[in-house]
């Protein structure tokens, strides 16, 4: 019998951030439906694989981080991912204990190589005219439930950041709800400034549709 | 003698909303150093001509719309604007007395046709997962300081909200600084929703660049 003070044995897992294929929109639908419930945003949500497909991958394709620009966290605990020009980022955690994930099925990858998707990232490039330079903004970062708190967050945004910074762009920028206090800390963590005095204004549904008649 | 409670005489100005062209940019500089002072933050403005030109003005072009999209607001009290394929939107507008613009010298069309530039608007597309749809971003809309609460403002974003509808875009959205109390009852006005619990969070500067270490 080991004693019950032994540390549990150490798990590896490897993490890559790639760039997303169209077989990957599926697991993308339903993280962003994950994310919704989460932000209690659920009536907002009307995404589907088709309209997903039609705006993630127009023909002909633009240029990565020139346009809108998903990306999505691959794990696996069996062997290291062999980069290719979709890869941004790969790195190796080693996690205390092994994860328990509930929704495993729904997000193992369709390459049936024991893979899984975690998270996702959404990108665009934005416009500074103080700086008269491209940023990047980041519209969606969601690392799933049972994957949350052990850095995959972190290691997404930093290769963003890293990847932004090389491209020679001014800003990374995206938005937080002020009452998520974890995302706010987490944020600062990282060297963000988190700007009070900003507030966000939208015409959309029939507030924008009644200008199409001016 | 015509009685004191006679009617000023009124003034037609006609107004266009065109695409920005290279000359327009050292008018656009202006405007963002006038902006960035009401905003009481011109310690973040490093804008210049060129960096704008070789930013906002990129060869090949891109379509308008779908990158970021320059657009100036010229007005004449002489003639009507000749519609080309800059135009976005032509409009009349009769004013209650002849407008002061101290600033005439500086915002004159550089065509000598005694057109001068009043405004302008600078956006891009953003996205949203929710909608799985392109919407437009509105980084900056300014209106000169003589030329405010004539209408130019309601006329410019109506202008760029009934485009972005007819692109069959989701939102239209933009940021306020909750103190401007003035411009967001005006943005209400327009339709528009104030979100209250979103904040922007920003990594740039030397907490950006660290990243390209990492």
């Amino acid at each position: 019998m080991s004693p019950p003070s032994a540390a549990a044995e150490s798990t590896t897992v490897w993490a890559e951030l790639r760039h997303a294929e169209p077989s990957d929109v599926p697991f993308i639908r339903r993280m962003i439906y994950q994310m919704a419930e989460f932000e209690r945003l659920t009536h907002l949500f009307s995404a589907t694989d088709t309209s997903l497909l039609s705006t993630l991958f127009p023909s002909p394709p633009l240029p990565h981080f020139f346009s809108f620009t998903p990306l999505v966290l691959y794990l696996s605990s069996t062997s290291p991912p062999v980069p290719s020009s979709q890869t941004l980022s790969i790195t190796q955690f080693s996690l205390s204990s092994p994860v328990v994930d509930p929704d495993e099925a729904d997000f193992g990858s369709p390459l049936g190589d024991g893979r899984r998707i975690a998270g996702f990232v959404i990108c665009f490039p934005n416009y500074s005219t103080f700086l008269a330079k491209p940023g990047l903004y980041i519209e969606d970062i969601f690392v799933r439930e049972p994957w949350r708190r052990m850095g995959f967050g972190k290691f997404m945004l930093s290769s963003v950041a890293k990847k932004a910074a090389e491209l020679g762009m001014g800003r990374v920028e995206w938005c937080v709800l002020d009452w998520n206090v974890n995302a706010i800390e987490f944020y600062k963590g990282m060297g963000a400034e988190v700007f009070q005095e900003w507030r966000i204004c939208r015409l959309t549904g029939p507030s924008l549709e009644k200008y199409k008649d001016e």
